[in-house]
């Protein structure tokens, strides 16, 4: 929601037709993202028990669901699977189980990261053009939307044989849902206005965003005096 | 195996002089393998104690060993010490040490780490134009060669002291190295033979390549609509 | 120390403008190694305790603040901001928290990588135009001053609270310092002696400089026969 409300002051960027520089870093990059994520969402148990070794199971299991799902859908719906899409998809699918990881098993999981797969690419292919903000990152439409869904789908599968601190709909206990749908709108409104207020008055008072020219010559060589590739 | 049955099925490629894309990733890529294994070979004892210590140990030393020996033996054979040979041999000695991790010592490791890196070099620059398939990953080359030596030696090198469990022929049971021949030729003659068929029959049903024009224009543009790098 | 003697002996390269040829891969490279560094300094420890966690996360700490100290220090001082910077702080952090990591609380890990970012940045852009050998890689600039750094800061920021077998200069025992200093000043000296020694040996013996057209046409080329990219 902050990167929704920065792309929002900002305004969009002069070319907004840029394309991914480097496909084949940016699979290394969901690869190594994906191995620190199991750090993130097992170790926050901060132990070596059976929850830590859940939590693991089911990070693994939902990204890999749902960087398949994102490139299935995006097979039967553009035509094509793409590297792009499979990255795009782990990340939807990391951002998910992270709220669930922990709680849901290995059923629970699969189905988040189906849904996490599937929704976040018309969040991308079809809200973005139609609400014509410009997320350089998808950073809205793959974490906002799939961090939502798997903010509410924990309280659908929190299956109490896993931990009994949880217990979701499936296990009796539909009010969950409830106190999850409340939890994660009140974060993302608080986060939304927050950072409206925040990026206004950082515009008014240094400025967020960079000259026209910088923009075109790139905030490589504008801002940091270096290129990234010498070859 | 099922490499080279799908090679054989496949056909040659129309450009078989291809050279790697990009070998400071390669390298890198190699690495991150060499890495992950550990959790393969160490972590398959499921337990953090004696055992899974001593296959992390012969995991790293024979691949290290590997990398250096291919390196030296196609410094002598063909004049240069390449970056390619090194991750070649890494590749070579991770696979010939997973059967062994576990059961041998570190001089176990020694020597199938070095036969790893020398073996597969003549498979794959003397047996492959030989017998004229075209395996552009060296699947056969490097796998299949490295991997039965490992399955072998593993009879050869298994120390009881590592693991009560395995007893090789330098501890007195040479019974072990025909039990690890009979094994390793008839998981590779049913991996062979099996994956034929189920290539044959998927290239009769579907079909396993593309067009023509398709493999001239690439699979990167033809099959993903994608290009890796937009510099 | 030893990388320096190597510079003396080699003497400059022809052509000492050359920049690095990818900035990306740097930044992944030093990431690597800084999660790498983790195993070096908290595995040093060889037990799963509390000086283990100790170490790791000083190390962590150290490293932060050495990146951001180096990119500041280069944003005042030559106007920009730079991806190298960055990655040259987390190196220098890195190697001066590692004496210091299980010895040393977080305090004493933001001050010793705040030193490490600044630090350096002189050693690099006044001490080395200065004396003027050719260290491509900084290792003397970055890796000799840090670490001389981080052992005398050891003695300073020892905490037995932390670990009890080291007692430094702000815990009522300024000797430590002087012990470290004599530690650090004999081993860079040894190190710095011996290394001319075997560097002047090698050389005269075999040379330990490729010829100069070998030189202009790129070692990828004359020494490996490959080059690292064949986009």
């Amino acid at each position: 929601m902050a990167g929704l409300a920065g792309a929002l002051i900002l305004g969009k960027r002069k070319n907004t037709q840029l394309i991914p520089n480097n496909t084949v870093l940016t699979i290394l990059g969901a690869g190594l993202l994906w191995f620190g994520w199991f750090g993130f969402n097992a170790g926050s148990e901060v132990a070596a028990d059976g929850i830590a070794s859940s939590a693991w199971l089911v990070t693994n299991t939902a990204t890999a669901m749902a960087s398949i799902a994102w490139m299935v859908t995006e097979w039967l719906h553009i035509g094509k699977p793409t590297n792009l899409g499979m990255a795009s998809g782990a990340i939807a699918g990391l951002v998910a189980i992270t709220p669930a990881s922990g709680y849901v098993d290995v059923w629970g999981a699969i189905v988040i990261g189906i849904l996490a797969g599937v929704v976040p690419v018309f969040a991308v292919s079809w809200l973005k053009p139609k609400l014509g903000y410009d997320d350089a990152l998808d950073a809205f439409g793959v974490h906002a939307v799939a961090g939502f869904l798997g903010a509410i789908l924990t309280g659908v599968f929190a299956n109490p044989a896993i931990n009994p601190a949880g217990k979701g709909l499936l296990y009796g206990n539909p009010h969950q849902v409830i106190i999850q749908f409340i939890a994660a709108c009140s974060t993302m409104a608080y986060s939304f206005i927050m950072s409206l207020i925040i990026f206004k008055v950082v515009d008014m008072v240094i400025g967020i965003r960079v000259k026209p020219e910088e923009e075109v010559e790139g905030l490589d060589a504008s801002a940091h005096g270096e290129s990234a590739y010498n070859f």
